[in-house]
């Protein structure tokens, strides 16, 4: 299933998208973790099979370029965003940095999350923002010292794409710890769609894209991430609870500005776009705080 | 005013102490970024001088020793929780860290938050429990790029004490970023109070203490912070916008275990206790998760 919400800021409603590109009510107030962990998504997959939610956005009008049907973040405000910082070789590499024995983890602001198509802001005083495409691990199960990958992937409630918009200067060089440029007001669109395990299969096989204006800047597979999803599920639960609705941002591969030639910075005006296997396509217009 | 809440786990009520010691109802179903940010502090203030909020536990029975009425922290669950580190000269020099130019900036999960006598777990495979008094800032009004002190001050919503828990291992040894061994669970106590700021006057004056097991161990004074309150409000309204119901940790003195000769780290049996002029004790009992 992918399971989304749609409307203006701070009023979406939660829908699914069906079979033939429809939006169906879904019967729900919000997407969040109370929502993730009580069940009630197996109901909405029996009504989606049957037939029987009622259609609130038909195919042709939802989704399609020039509505003006905004969609928002699929979750409605994380517990937390947890990140895995340098889980690609690759990116490792480009930045100088040195392959983790274990993961790096930092965090972001869960009030950094905007929809996928919203515009992302380039701080004031700002003169180093980057892009980082990742999947998104959406929690939808506590994890608290998780033993098994069987055990952590039963913890997935789904998966999307995430834009981990990253300032390198406040991030590196203003007094040693990353959250200083990871927390920025638009810093992580997310989704368009919350997409279900099943839909997905392996999380170790995707590929993710990334343009700059026309220019393809990122083109991985999660093949290469040092860590994979199960992996990192169960190394954080040894460190913290996760809860249902909590966002791991699992890393980025190569190919962003800080690791590029002449370190091409975003600029007010750039456009991002966004692609993972599987999970849709984002497309952020850059603006300036 | 001194707001609180009380009541088992999920389950807390909030209340307001009056001046006699009793526990008065304030007519809301929690203290959180909505409530702090809706102005009805005044009516509730106005109310309380008037003897208007019914009592609901009488002085006799409320926080004294030997009842059964758990406080729980004084909100009920932050948007974020944002710590400066290294904030107090004694403490750098302790840990053999630089001044810093400018605040270093973390994160601890907003899951760790318990209240001020819940028990503290140490976590599986840590040998590096430790503690950190320090002075928490709760945000009231939104406070982005702000500009001056005052604008600044005018986003605190109130005071309250904050033991930032953390593993020095998970934080310094395993991997290059702090949050990794500031967010286990349990590893927040906050409370008792939130305590507005007519009441607390100037944060920039306050004697902190901490004992473990009676000795004493921290014994500082937030006129030694390097960053002052206000300085950090407008300083990290720069990177991140600050919300109702944010918790700043803005850092502690001297005395933690890292830098005491033995390194006396916490073990299950330990007993914290601290203390903030004004804002009230907290004490919990150290057990193993």
């Amino acid at each position: 299933m992918k399971l989304l919400r749609v409307g203006p800021v701070g009023q979406e409603r939660p829908v699914v998208l069906d079979g033939a590109g429809n939006l169906c009510d879904i019967g729900e107030r919000e997407i969040d973790g109370a929502f993730l962990d009580s069940g009630r998504m197996a109901r909405i997959r029996s009504a989606l099979e049957w037939g029987d939610l009622p259609v609130v956005h038909p195919a042709d009008q939802a989704l399609t370029r020039g509505t003006d049907l905004r969609i928002g973040p699929p979750i409605a405000r994380p517990g937390k965003i947890v990140c895995i910082g340098l889980n690609y070789r690759d990116h490792a590499e480009e930045t100088d940095a040195a392959i983790p024995a274990e993961p790096v983890v930092f965090m972001k602001a869960p009030n950094t999350v905007v929809g996928p198509y919203d515009e992302v802001l380039i701080p004031r005083e700002s003169v180093k923002t980057d892009w980082e495409v990742e999947l998104a691990v959406v929690i939808g199960r506590t994890a608290r010292y998780v033993e098994t990958d069987e055990e952590a992937l039963a913890c997935v409630a789904g998966y999307a794409i995430s834009n981990d918009v990253s300032e390198r200067e406040f991030q590196l060089e203003r007094g040693g710890q990353w959250d200083k440029g990871k927390s920025c007001e638009t810093f992580n669109p997310l989704g368009p769609w919350l997409v279900t395990p099943d839909e997905v299969g392996d999380p170790g096989a995707l590929g993710l894209r990334l343009w700059v204006t026309g220019d393809l800047r990122q083109d991985g597979n999660t093949r290469d991430q040092i860590f994979p999803v199960a992996e990192v599920i169960r190394y954080l639960s040894r460190f913290m609870v996760l809860e249902p609705g909590d966002v791991i941002n699992t890393g980025t591969p190569a190919g962003v500005a800080l690791g590029l030639p002449g370190t091409p910075y975003l600029r007010a005006g750039d456009v991002m776009e966004l692609e993972i296997d599987g999970l849709g396509r984002q497309r952020q217009t850059v603006g300036q705080a």
